[in-house]
């Protein structure tokens, strides 16, 4: 295929570009952006690519006049064992019933392609994406098929598209900057995925946090790996077995890790926080449980989950206008509890 | 309206025997049995007052003519921050994405009646029954409106369908003699949901096991709720503060409650289980943590969230034959951990 420069006027693309582009033929096209199962694997993903590549965006009045709203709303979640779904599943799904729309639930893992058409042959009007790892390119093909959709607790850069997160990396730092005012210099970090805005975020908070102070991160002291109790785990006997430093403090991506880490600290006979001080990042109910009393940074997950809604429906609704994208950003806060003290 | 008598052959009984019992017209019988939101409410209620009355079954047959396929299943739970459900979700989608259908969450609390209209209007092919209190009248219901369904970790009496459920008495009474066994004569209980079948049968199992070995179970002893953390937290606090009795062993009604009940006895600085010993049921992930190691009976999620969603695909695709119910009954056993001692 060849390639091509993409028009700077992306609106003025149409779908006859594309059929020319790849020729095959423009109803073709269309029912390859609508994801039409009829449509060849190989075809679709030619249509796709070019719809990229041209920057195409579709016409939302013919879209909206070509199709009725079914009121369905999908949410796309990678892991639904992930402890902190449960706590946006319900309140999207309240706010959702309110305004009229039921919750469809994709719990996928795969490839972003073959989500996005199963996204578009869904018959849904929109999509709360809160995927861990494929956003960029899902949103891209979303966009490209006219599907509105919202980042809930995520970000993909170069895809226009409304946002609902807490401000991580701000709320890394806060974690950074006590933890370096309670004394602690020998500190170790199991950070999230690299491939997620909320990993990289969180990561370069803390990062940032740590070192306005002098305060080293000795890459021997980082772990990386999914949002997962078990990376916690893992990621915690690694550290304390691992290359002769004694870790003071672990700060680990949101709270499943850090539940993880203090359970193999407790495994291994290591006190918190007498010996290490151990903090997370959500603030999930288990977070207060009495046995667990972590240290943790405050996202408020329901207000989140609502607000995220709420900017989906009304751009689904305010067609065949097109909205710009908005982003709301919750303020995060530091909720002590008892596995953060003062370097002993 | 007048009372009659149910006919003993109800499938020689016709929407035409609704309509003419209600006075509406046959076509307006059939939109509301479909769940058409254009049918009155009152009307609508009439309808289906009516169907459960003349114990009315659809017609499969006419059903499949008349509507096709959607490949979306409904899966109906109350309460989606309880610790058991992601364990059931998740496998379950992974089932019904191989069998080529999508799950649709249905995150409702409210009455049966408009919860059944919503299902029937949604378009979906059959319902997983998870849900804690609604059974038996939603399962009604839809079998009035020939929507196919099975009950997944729970029974409603009186309603034909498929089953697919761990010995919940059996397994509550492995704890009873155990407990008995390790010379405990001062027992507690924290149950679930009288409403549900789980609650029931757990509690009966327990009571049955104990009763056995002429072990009391004191009235003031004996706490219900829902089954969630909050319940074992209070209730285990309202035991232990309670009516001078120092039971050394307390039951619950699930693994959510169990856990509330030890970060209860922490609160109270009362050791377990030097002091009390805590048992719990399914056997969730939690369970096993280093932290938490509760005693607990072993409920195999996965493998009856698929054989559900199984079950279901084969009543949906069998039709219009229509199968027998099926009954799938899980042993359960025992997972000795650190929660439960001989008595000291």
């Amino acid at each position: 295929m060849p390639k091509r420069r993409a028009r700077t006027h992306s609106s003025s693309i149409t779908s006859h570009d594309i059929a020319r582009m790849t020729g095959v033929s423009q109803s073709t096209v269309s029912r390859a952006l609508r994801g039409d199962p009829h449509v060849a694997a190989a075809t679709r993903e030619r249509v796709l690519q070019a719809a990229r590549e041209l920057r195409y965006v579709p016409s939302d009045i013919g879209r909206s006049l070509s199709t009725r709203l079914t009121r369905r709303i999908g949410m796309v979640v990678t892991d639904v064992a992930n402890p902190f779904y449960p706590y946006l599943v319900g309140p999207l799904h309240d706010v959702l019933d309110e305004l009229g729309y039921r919750m469809v639930l994709f719990a996928e893992r795969g490839e972003a392609g073959a989500l996005a058409d199963r996204l578009a042959g869904q018959s849904i009007d929109g999509v709360v994406l809160t995927t861990a790892m494929l956003e960029s390119e899902l949103a891209r093909d979303l966009h490209a098929r006219g599907l509105p959709f919202v980042f809930l607790n995520r970000v993909a850069e170069g895809v226009p598209g409304d946002v609902v997160t807490v401000d991580n990396a701000l709320g890394a730092s806060l974690v950074g900057h006590e933890v370096v005012r309670r004394g602690h210099t020998d500190v170790a970090a199991i950070f999230g995925p690299l491939e997620t805005s909320t990993g990289r975020d969180r990561e370069r908070g803390f990062r940032v946090a740590l070192a306005s102070a002098g305060v080293q991160l000795p890459e021997a002291a980082v772990r990386h790996g999914d949002y997962h109790y078990d990376t916690g785990y893992e990621g915690m006997l690694s550290i304390m077995s691992g290359t002769g430093m004694r870790p003071t403090a672990v700060f680990c991506g949101n709270d499943a890790i850090a539940i993880g880490a203090l359970n193999a600290a407790r495994k291994a006979g290591v006190a918190v926080p007498d010996e290490v001080s151990i903090i997370g990042f959500d603030d999930i109910p288990i977070a207060d449980w009495e046995l667990i009393q972590l240290t943790t940074v405050h996202t408020p997950a329901s207000e989140m989950a609502a607000s995220a809604g709420r900017l989906l429906v009304e751009r689904i609704e305010a067609r065949p206008r097109v909205l710009e994208p908005r982003i709301r950003i919750y303020e995060p806060h530091l909720v002590m509890r008892r596995t953060l003290a003062d370097v002993s």
